[in-house]
């Protein structure tokens, strides 16, 4: 039987105490759409946690997250500067494209992060009616190659990117586990830096199903709940979507999960090394990537999914999540060194 | 304390049992976006209740099943014929038009539903450059008017339709109580009469949150997966909604549900009959509308929440789900009783 | 061979006077994409007839006009308001729903035209995120059907839809037989009246291809270049459009030409009834509609082009334009009184 | 006064013998829309030149004809791949994106041209539905940067593409020049290589405003009249543009503008390498790409306009037309020694 833990960090369940909270709210019948008081409260509590200027909007997914952040805040003819890495430029179908009509403005990633440099290279000739003017830069937090933008980078990129009339998003689908490698606060790492709007990832650490789109120093657009529902991101019983994020802000069930994912990831990461594969890229939160040549990997695959990163590099990518186990680890790492000698 | 009893099918809880279920495969990692058992499970028991060559795809709410639906099936510069008071038409904010791209051409309803010979007044043209050629017809079981088709007039509409080259369209957001209440399968009430793609839905009865895109007669467009991921309604989790049709399909939750929902809907006509009040439509499943004057409804609003139809006829839609009480029915219609002396 | 004259006013041929005046701005390399002294000449024109808060914006054809309006004023999860007969609801192959992304609340027109209280009914529920929120109200003048609004009912329509926060769009394919019709100016059927954006056509009555989107009280916005580039709607020689409007204008073409399409439509008109014929519709403009039975059309249409407008009333539609002959109508006619006898 | 030959091909006039053409065909009402005797005519003149199998369609403007091209070929989502100098990338204020849904998959050009390599880079992991499968590759011939496809890279090209499933399309903006530099016939340059669709342009050439989608090898799809109509590119008096390729093209007029216009490039490159100004790019059509020093630029600007390349490299643009006159070259030269010294 195939082992689908490395996969990535979406294979994993659900946390327990997210189903038991579903269960506690899934009494008589409360408005839909958003205006019922479980959701009520899940919006005071990421006013709470973000700061009092936040408005938070409940989405079904990451894709629809991204789609709806960067609709609010830009319109077709103008442009999203991202890295070529980013989720939302190889990830979700063109749905950008598509749904917003935009273009994406995407740059060669340096470490999976964007530099102010590659961003200031794409301000030229603003305002030509020839051209998509840029009017968000979309960075991800932690990155789709596992690793981290500081606190310092972050904020001089707001700065930058406020000083060209640049809204900033941050694709949050790994926020948690960013928050804990960083020892910080979802706030100091948003709000306090100068992020516009968050995709606030809960799927990928926990939760069923549950991401939000997060307005923190900008507001939102007056018709965004227009914009969620004609995105088709507009959930009826919303109390079992909004509901999660309670047990897992209130109870920092974020914080438990991402520890156990990042703290996986070290341990998977040192098991390799001393079994001689070789690491990739920093392991800064719950992703581990290294290089395991064709033949060893068609061996092992029928036995340990995960995904391919660079087919001509051998490298691979090994997600851990907040179900991973050491025994799982210690298993694939045996695993490894009996198929390379 | 409002009561939300009456507002709508969407204003219910989940169904214990659902919840039960998703704990019980609430076990280790499986493979995201519907690469799992339990979705194969789920797909394999469509194919058994809606015939061998159904293909089902699992999506989020009713307006993405919807929208998938017409997507798969027309080309932007193509029409969907329907009723004015169609969902895709009234109430999904023009996700049609805007995701979709193409033109709705709406007809005045009988009684909820489309004959044949107003489809066939729109069919003037076709081929015409100039005018988006009707591909789609779309039709709602049980309506928005709480009415039915009877078998007979879907397949004399379904006829008429593949005659014309034209595809049938289900909005099935309450197929269950139209399935209870016409005594059929869900089999005989689509794949047998010729309805070619059906928007199945779950939430209004007694699931979380699952809706399903069900191909029929004509098979589904090679590229529907793409077409879903763009569309933004793909789940990595998927097990946790697909799955939940397992138990309702299985144990017959649905029909358990819909019984319940459509017998309050008529305990309560009887009732606001008795009462004296104007009963406005025919109660064929769960929907009672009547007529209940503006100052009585200004006294029992803050009490019970409900929809106003037609604010010009004192018209109000009261929703009955699978929780409805017989005495919360009672409650309702003594205060009416009480309000109108 | 075949007749076209009554086909429609875009049937015509190209004013001589324009191509004159081609070949006069025909002169030597000159900026592109509008920035050139024509153009800014035609501008200057547009301002000194329509006011000087005009901002003008040529386009390709009335559709493109009409596209590059809506949008000027509306997001994607808006409405626009319009008659059934409207040309952006019938004519146009849904380029509004598909380029625009907006729903279009089409209305049985009285007359080919709306009136207040339709245009009231429209606008329960403003603000509910499951409905598109009408922002513009699209009317036509001369309408579809051959009629006028008069200024009176205009400026009756402008200021209830601007109470309401709406926008009022003219489409103006037929401007200048409405003005003449009206004995009016420019001016006064439009920015006097209240009218934000009007579709001025050209094609229709003398030019080659000339049609402009003309902001009048409530400016451009501040991306309109942007859109008109993002539409396709940007032509790089734009002294050969914008410069047919010098002649066209200063020279008091339109009047000229319009006189003779309106004065010839009444001709028509006299003689068909002389001739019999039942005239179907006010003949305010430059169309007459007219009962043609079948058996007899059967007969006419191959030596004369024209187009049924309702094939079960037998009405069709005969366009006059600044080319068509006494002669033409004459010989029409006979003919017409010979087949019918 | 300002010169503004050297700003772009299209700041030229229009050919005399082209508004002659249209004066000629300026005769009684013809059937709009392209069902008249002159649109017919050019049609079957572009079978004789591109094969019998040809289908062609006018359109307003070359961004208008790239992107019915594409949208011919591909649905939202799916992608094009292009050179990251593209027109349908740079100049198009987004319209592939906004109007095709589609994703762009650019790649640094090698010398303004696509490699196979290249594209074959952007061939993993087809068929995935988290990404755009590509669908077309789009070449500009000549190159944005005034280089050219030889017909033996070209034939390449289309092989493999053909061999990946993938369309080739050719943006011809600037065909005739690189026909007369090529010294082949525009059917050896497209149909004889294999190139699927073509936008065929005249503007740049002398035309008034002329384009056409020409599909070569592979046919149109069904609704391609639909297509052009909702993408607005539909004109009424559809003769006034066909007919201007009957002159262009029987009386090879498109030769003697380009082969003009290329000569003049070479030489406005002699002269300007003779005062020692340093060429950038090869030279194989009307475009001379050369560094120019800002403080030069600044003195020469006032009185020649043209476009800055590259800000940072100093490097401009200086187009040729078929009205650029050896007099201008020899006095803005001369204004270039006299600036320099």
């Amino acid at each position: 039987m195939t082992n689908y833990t490395f996969g990535s960090d979406n294979h994993s369940p659900v946390h327990p105490r997210i189903l038991q909270y579903m269960e506690k709210i899934n009494t008589g019948a409360m408005k839909a759409y958003g205006y019922d008081p479980v959701t009520a409260e899940a919006e005071k509590l990421f006013k709470t946690i973000f700061g009092a200027e936040t408005e938070v909007y409940f989405v079904f997914n990451g894709t629809g997250a991204n789609i709806l952040s960067i609709r609010s805040f830009l319109q077709p003819f103008q442009a999203v500067i991202c890295a070529d890495t980013a989720h939302i430029n190889c990830d979700e179908c063109g749905a950008p494209e598509f749904i917003n009509g935009v273009k994406l403005l995407y740059l060669p990633n340096t470490n999976g992060k964007l530099t102010i440099d590659q961003i200031a290279s794409k301000l030229h000739g603003r305002g030509d009616e020839h051209h998509n003017d840029p009017a968000i830069v979309s960075i991800t937090q932690s990155t789709e190659l596992g690793t981290l933008y500081t606190l310092k980078e972050l904020k001089e990129i707001t700065e930058f990117c406020h000083s060209k009339k640049l809204k900033v998003h941050m694709d949050g689908a790994r926020i948690s586990n960013a928050a804990v490698a960083l020892g910080c606060t979802f706030k100091e790492m948003t709000t306090d830096v100068g992020i516009d709007v968050l995709s606030f990832g809960g799927t990928k650490n926990g939760l069923l199903m549950a991401e939000a789109v997060v307005f923190l120093n900008s507001g939102a657009p007056v018709w965004i709940k227009h914009l969620r529902k004609q995105n088709m991101q507009l959930m009826s019983k919303m109390r079992y979507i909004a509901g999660q994020f309670l047990p897992y802000l209130q109870e920092e069930l974020w914080k438990e999960n991402a520890q156990k994912a990042n703290s996986m990831a070290q341990y998977l990461r040192k098991e390799l090394i001393e079994a001689g594969v070789e690491i990739t890229r920093n392991t800064d939160v719950n992703a581990v990537f290294c290089r395991i040549p064709k033949q060893i990997k068609a061996k092992i695959l029928p036995l340990y999914f995960f995904y391919t990163w660079d087919e001509d590099a051998d490298e691979v990518r090994l997600m851990c999540s907040f179900t991973t186990q050491e025994q799982e680890i210690d298993d694939f790492v045996t695993l490894i060194r009996e198929t390379t000698t």
